[in-house]
């Protein structure tokens, strides 16, 4: 038994060390995978006080010197799997470079990340298999080396292709996925990752853009007959534009997430977040990539695109950054 | 001479004496026409202390006494014409309301007001001729009785038909027309209201709207590529719902206002000073109005919908209200 848990255990490499990364890498560490992280300004900090996590689900604690603390992604000797857990916004290139030194043949590479199209940069230049996971989590970096764990922590992972097409559940996504949920971590596996991005773009482009646009929280936009229609009307868009890039959604998906938006708990979207913190916004991967997609298979989204052009004119605004910008990693 | 002058001279009733009432009043007065007020909350300061326009082309002091403050519409004696110089978010009802007990046959009833189809519910209960005026004008009331003239001034009269179509120029927007004219204010004679109003609606409907949801000048949208191409794209919607209406308007017209809006100083539109001020926003007249009529011909305007949906978000929110709500009148 001792020898089946030690031979389970593998090296994780986390790029970026905040809400997200902070708290899965903690998860899995805690877990007792090797945990290497790669971090900016924050990499002293870890070194010399290690990694905390205020959890919900049980608060996790992880010693100075009990994991790996990286500055740069090519100090980080050969891992099972790279967890790439920055912001978007510091675009495709960037995104492949730090993912590059790390992605060999033997090893795993997870696009942690909000918004579609984000794992072909990675797939160019890694050697294995490519993931997405896609997360449904409250939680924020509060300082460095310590997260805040809300709420919800569930992650949806799937397999990229290069066509879009389903890659089914392959032993790369059953392997991590089963890491995760040994951590404890909430886990669905996706058979058509493009499918399951498009799925939760059905949520995100009208409630992170709308929660910004209108500085309103998701309770005030489904109390507002006219907000709730613009959303309903916006994921009407999101579903035509699936639909004719090959990943049909049915209409009642989007009213029943309508519904359940409306019964929850009233939260920030990450965008919001993003906007009140002074952050830039994930505004290419959550709307540009999309209405590319749409407009490469001839399908209008005016209302995003209106939405889109709104959150790119308050997020080129200068006064709008209220805070400092956080680093991207 | 003196005998020409007079028999020119007519009575004016201005409901409303806002920054459009009471700068227009003031003119109209100051050229010697009869000049009844009606107005509510600042009936008792006009009484004891007059009116005064402070005003780029020559300030105006009306003393009190020199003109007739009414506290209702039905006190006012039978008057040549009336303008109705409210704010359109008291609604068509409360509108003919008001201008019902003057409207006599031989009476002319201007609808000095923004949007599409604020003539309609007047000409309902009107005798006489129903016009529109479309003014261009910077005014403030800054205070009861005291209004300032800060740019611009000019009116667009044109009259208003039940079937939409053409009047021409009628001897009722000649005479209004010269009034103004005598009393110093540029004018224009319009032969299609109709057309006039889609025209200005090219105009008010993408700077009006993204003015106030995305809180920004029309300098700062014309400096963002986005949102100049946002604002082109609904300029386009309303172009194209003009033309489906049977006033079509050329796409070059739409082209020019948008170079003359980006050379032109930049001001705050007046839907953004109602929202700074916490007024009700004019939605309906210069939204609702247009998409109806757009709906009614088959047109989509997504995009107009789009903020037309988010401003009744933000008029409905209580937050927004920064100071006290001004009275209609």
């Amino acid at each position: 038994v001792i020898a089946d848990a030690v031979t389970s255990l593998r090296r994780y490499a986390v790029i970026g060390v905040g809400a997200i990364g902070g708290y899965y890498g903690a998860r899995l560490a805690a877990a007792g995978h090797e945990l290497h992280v790669v971090a900016r300004s924050d990499a002293d900090h870890l070194r010399r006080h290690g990694l905390r996590v205020d959890s919900v689900d049980g608060d996790v604690d992880l010693p100075a010197g009990s994991f790996a603390v990286h500055d740069e992604p090519a100090e980080v000797p050969p891992v099972d799997v790279v967890l790439l857990a920055v912001k978007t916004t510091i675009g495709p290139e960037a995104a492949a470079a730090l993912v590059a030194p790390l992605a060999g043949p033997e090893t795993t590479v997870v696009a942690m990340q909000n918004g579609l199209g984000v794992e072909a940069p990675l797939a160019a230049v890694a050697g294995g298999p490519v993931l997405g996971g896609m997360c449904f989590v409250c939680s924020n970096k509060v300082a460095p080396g310590h997260v805040r764990h809300l709420d919800f922590g569930s992650v949806t992972f799937g397999q990229h292709t290069a066509d879009g097409r389903a890659a089914g559940l392959t032993p790369a996504v059953e392997a991590v996925a089963a890491d995760f949920e040994k951590a404890g971590v909430r886990v669905s596996r996706l058979a058509d990752l493009a499918a399951g991005r498009w799925r939760k773009l059905v949520w995100n482009i009208p409630y992170n853009g709308l929660s910004v646009v209108l500085d309103a929280g998701t309770d005030a936009l489904m109390a507002d007959p006219g907000a709730r229609t613009l959303v309903r009307q916006i994921m009407g868009e999101v579903l035509a534009a699936a639909g004719a890039c090959g990943h049909p959604i049915p209409e009642r998906f989007a009213d029943e997430m309508l519904e359940a938006t409306a019964a929850m708990t009233p939260y920030d979207t990450s965008m919001k977040l993003d906007a009140l913190a002074g952050r830039p916004l994930e505004i290419d991967a959550i709307y540009g990539a999309p209405l590319a997609a749409a407009h490469d298979v001839g399908v209008a989204m005016p209302r995003t695109e209106t939405l889109a052009h709104q959150l790119r004119f308050l997020d080129a605004r200068p006064t709008k950054r209220r805070h400092s910008v956080r680093p991207a990693i």
